[in-house]
Order: structure tokens, then C-alpha cells, then sequence
């Protein structure tokens, strides 16, 4: 593997100093980008464009072509676990993600498999593989995986929800078989997120994406002590180099202190919390990753520059952020604005 | 007016020592109910049931005939004001609310008028006057508005939305002109609230449906100082007695120490929110109203009844407690379901 040119997110995510914050963007390999469509409509289908190597490279590497910044992102779907687990992942256009066969009976989770990613996830430790090879060491690679929890709603639910009638309805009614299927879905991320650590992934992060739709008490036994669980399942070290992990529910700014102690570096933070206010909660336990609205991106340039030099000055002085938006950037933004964005933390930041 | 029999929901808005937990539901008066649907088809839609006093009065007391709950809640909608300043509210079944005429421009917001309750919404003042009459001192009645912010988001994306693109393009490039129709909602509401006060409404609570949809500095700054205006502008008493205001925020657990200080006296808590955390946060400052997730109604008696348990352990002893969902009750529950909740916080809390 080539040596890695640009260490600013690693340092960063081990409250080391840096010369300037480091940046990704959730989503940068997205439909905002003119090159990205491009590529998409080649691919055909989403899933399509996932699941062939060579494309899915190519939208990976797509946004550090355009901006500075200091980290790529696998590109894939959080939902890659049950597809391969046979639901029949497929998207609608204008719509979210949606399941054939979604799981709703006692006999259904029995019926589900542990995934076996050699086997049935090939295409994307292929992807990770290509993806660090075409890097060249530029900046470090981020796997991924949705949290059990948000899998389990969307394989319930059978697409994406409002109010998780029939996923909360399981959690309080049937505890044990939610528990089961949880159960099913961290092995599965743990033997899924080792896979793309030894196919080349350098950072790993789990998207809990509907954690904050539960209640307190539901959110510490339904999410979070899953994602506890694949934090001490995952491999630490790789190339001679921690493996560090970044945790982000969105919503779960109550939980801090809790996400904190499973053992990750990394918060991810979505705009709702000052992020001030959350490192004095955390501390130096763990770095925070965030946390720009998204909607920002939609002002303009001057507008773009005060926000990320509020949320600088909320961090505050010292090591331990790396700058991101507080969810994924969304089709409608203008690329110059994402490059005022990023430009800006750099700028501001530089020590 | 009849004397109060039942005056538990006040004491604990005061903060002083009650027999029981008090609690109420909101949209308690709703579609869950066999008896609200049979109203509402006699009245045809949605908004010619809020409009017809006689109709409105009936499906706000049916919860009360068979339920023992310690408060009644006006049958209205959040969205009267921007109704009565002309947009046009409808509703298309299985949809939410929209609006025939958004607000867009300058020019739209420069239009509108401050609400005149007296003459542009009497019919909910009527509705008030009824319900107390035919109330009988039974239980305290509630009035309620939505925030200036959540009236906002739906006069400018015309309809509730996901991401609120429109509403904070407009904060965030037009922050003046958000501010302007923000002062023009602000003064509004607290025409409206005290028009409802002085027709009857002993206690107010202010819906920020959408408050939690923003960073914190943009809720401080966007939604939070309207309701503090709003709650400096209103009558603070009423028949010899205090009128306490109630601010909720959904998905507003992070502000809980902003929102004690505008001088309101309960914050209403979604199910997110820890209420025994929220309570060292906030101390005897304010009393907390919440805050079972509606999906618990979902399942079974026993989990249901742990749950109250569970809520009440939390919040611990002493006074400042009324108890509640952390959102409105949904049309798919058992009314049954409903009993058992109301039954056990009775039962489970009585000193």
C-alpha cells in the first residue's frame, strides 16, 4: 500500500494536533455532483452502481478530484446487510430505499442469516480494495456500516418510516425477538466492517440514522448495546496503525456520554448540539465529528463562511475535530457552495 | 363559571403537592377514538369540524366521558393563524396539512397581517367559551398555538416537509425577512392566547412541532425568543388565578435550560428526554409534562403499565410532574390501550 500523504482526519480522531481541521462531507460521493449523475446513469440503478467495482471506485474518488479534502468514503448503501441477507433491497426513483421480503414474523428472523461478507459481500471489499489502490495514499479510507438498529427498521418497516410503527411495536411487544435479530445484525456488521479493514478501510463508521427515534431507556438497550458490541468485536489495528471508529446518531445528543463509553474515538455530531457544549460533556475520550447543518449549503458564500467559523469557535482551541455537516449533503447543492464549505474550514482553522 | 372540581393539572404546574400524578394526552380528542370519527364524518372535513363550535366542543370533551383525565384541551388545529391570514389551509385525506398560498417573497410576508382574533377567529373563542360551560368546572381547559417558527415552516414550504428546504433557505439567506413574518406570528399568537384566555382557557401550551429541526443557534435565535415574547405578552391571570404557559419543543431535550428561562412554567418533554436527567437540569424552575412514546400504546397492558412505572420512578418524588405522551396520541391505537395508561399513572403514582 502507498504511504499515506495527508494524516490530518487519523491525527484528528486521536486528539492529536493538526495543522488545520480536517474535513469530509457525509454523502460527498452524491447527486449533487454533475460527475457523479454521470457516472449513475451509466451504472444504470443505485444498487447497480454499488455493486460494480469499478464505478463504485469511480464515484468514491469523485469529490477529491473537485475539493481539499481530507478523507474518501467508501461509496455503498447502509442497507448492503440485509440485501445480502435476501430481502431485496431496491430503490424507487424519488423514493428511499425499500425491501421485497421485509422481515415481520417470529419465523422470518429465525429464517435470516448471519451474512457472511467473503461470500456474499464480495463486490464491496472489492470496492474498498480498488478504492485504496487508486488513492495512492492521498488520504485515508473510510468504511462503513448502518447500526443494527436502524437496519432492523428499515428490514421491518420494509422502507423508511415516520414513526417505526411496526419496528417499535416489535422492540415493546416482542422484546426478545428484536433482541434476536439485533443479535443477528451486529455479528453481521462486525464479520462486514473487519472485511473492509482487512480489504484496506482505515476508519470505520457506523450510521445509526433512526437511534434518536427511541425513547432514553430503548435507545441504551436497543442501540447503542449493539453498537457497543461491534466496537469490541472489531479488529484495532491494521497496517501497523490503529483502526479508529467513529459512532453517529443522528438525534442522539442525549446520549453523548453513554456513546462515548462503548470505547469508539469518535462522535459524530448532527447539528442540533452546540458541539461546544458536547466536548465539555465528553471531554478528551473521544474526538467529535461535525456538525454544519446541511441546509447552510443552500445560503450563500458569506453565510457558509460565518456558520463554519461559529462552529470552529463553539470547538474551541485544541485537537480532537474533524469538520463535517450534521447529516449528508443533500441533491440540491450547488458544488461551488460544498467548495466555499470546505475551503473555509481549512482557511479559518489553519494554525 | 362553575368551580374547579378537579384542580391536580394546576397544582403541579405550580409545583405543589397533588394527590396523584395529573395527566392528559395530547390530541387526546382524535381519530383514535370511534366516537371522534362518527363527529367528524357527521361534519365533513377536517377544518369545518375545528370551525363548528357546537362539534368542537363535543369531540373535546368525548375523551373526558371515558377516560379520567385531569385536563381538557381545546379541539383545534395549530394552524388557524395562518388560515385566518388568508393562505388557506386544507387537508387532503391521508396527507397532512397544506396550503393553497404559501408564503415565498417579500412581498407575500409584507401582505400579511397581524391576526385580529376578535374578528378573524372567533370561532375558536366560541368553541373556548362553550367547552367551559359544558365543562362545569369538571377539569381545567387548555388553550394552544403553534410557535411563530412552526407556524413558518408550513407557510413556506406549504405543507410539512422532511428537511424544511424552503423555510431555511430563507433563515439563512433572508435572515431579516424570516424575523419579519416571525414578529408578525409572534404578535398574532399572543393575540390569539390571550383572546382564548379571556374566553375561558386556564392553562396555554405552545407547539413547537418543528423548533427541534434547527441548530441550537438558530432555535435560540429563530424559535425560542418568539416564545419568549410570547410568553412576556400574555395575561398572567384570570379569574383569580395564575394562567400557566406550557412551551414544547419536540426534539428539544438540548434547550431545556433556554426554554425555563422565558418564564414559562412547564416544559412539555417528547420521549427522547430522560425526565429524571431533565429534571436535575432544570430543577423546580419549571414543571415537566411528558413522556411516554406514543408507540408503548402499541403493545400489550403489562409493558404499558412498566412503562408508567418506569417514567414515574424517573422523575422521582415530590411535585412539578404532569404526566403525558411526548407526542400526540396516533389514530391506529387501541382506545382501550388508552385506558390502561391513564388508569395506571392514577393508580401507580397515588401518595
Amino acid at each position: 500500500m502507498s504511504e499515506l500523504k495527508n494524516d490530518r482526519f487519523l491525527k484528528a480522531l486521536a486528539r492529536q494536533p493538526v495543522d488545520r481541521t480536517p474535513i469530509w462531507m457525509m454523502r460527498q460521493a452524491g447527486r449533487y455532483l454533475p460527475e457523479y449523475r454521470a457516472t449513475r446513469s451509466q451504472a444504470g440503478d443505485f444498487m447497480s452502481l454499488c455493486k460494480n467495482t469499478e464505478l463504485a471506485c469511480e464515484v468514491t474518488l469523485q469529490p477529491l478530484e473537485r475539493y481539499d479534502l481530507d478523507a474518501a468514503i467508501l461509496f455503498s448503501d447502509i442497507l448492503t446487510i440485509p440485501d445480502a441477507m435476501g430481502l431485496g433491497l431496491y430503490f424507487e426513483e424519488g423514493e428511499g430505499p425499500k425491501f421485497r421480503k421485509p422481515v415481520r414474523t417470529e419465523a422470518d428472523i429465525e429464517q435470516l442469516n448471519v451474512v457472511d461478507t467473503a461470500s456474499d459481500l464480495a463486490y464491496v471489499t472489492d470496492a474498498v480494495a480498488m478504492i485504496r489502490r487508486e488513492l495512492h495514499g492521498r488520504v485515508p479510507l473510510i468504511g462503513f456500516s448502518g447500526s443494527p438498529w436502524t437496519l432492523a427498521t428499515y428490514m421491518i418497516e420494509g422502507q423508511s418510516s415516520r414513526d417505526f410503527a411496526r419496528a417499535k411495536t416489535m422492540l415493546y411487544t416482542q422484546p426478545e425477538l428484536m433482541h434476536q435479530l439485533l443479535d443477528k445484525l451486529a455479528l453481521s456488521v462486525i464479520d462486514y466492517l473487519n472485511a473492509q479493514i482487512s480489504a484496506g478501510a482505515q476508519v470505520v463508521q457506523i450510521f445509526d440514522t433512526w437511534g434518536g427515534a427511541l425513547s432514553h431507556a430503548a435507545y441504551l438497550e436497543f442501540s447503542l448495546a449493539y453498537m457497543q458490541k461491534i466496537v469490541s468485536g472489531l479488529i484495532k489495528h491494521a497496517e501497523g496503525r490503529d483502526v479508529p471508529v467513529i459512532l453517529f446518531t443522528k438525534g442522539g445528543g442525549h446520549w453523548l456520554e453513554a456513546m462515548a463509553e462503548t470505547g469508539c474515538d469518535a462522535l459524530g455530531l448532527d447539528w442540533t448540539v452546540d458541539i461546544g457544549a458536547a466536548r465539555a460533556r465528553v471531554g478528551n475520550q473521544v474526538a467529535l465529528q461535525g456538525n454544519m447543518d446541511p441546509a447552510v449549503l443552500r445560503s450563500d458564500p458569506a453565510r457558509i463562511e460565518a456558520e463554519v467559523a461559529t462552529i470552529l469557535q463553539s470547538f474551541g482551541t485544541g485537537s480532537g475535530h474533524i469538520f463535517n455537516l450534521g447529516h449528508g449533503i443533500t441533491p440540491d447543492i450547488d458544488p461551488a457552495h460544498a467548495k466555499v464549505f470546505i475551503d473555509a474550514v481549512h482557511r479559518f482553522s489553519a494554525r
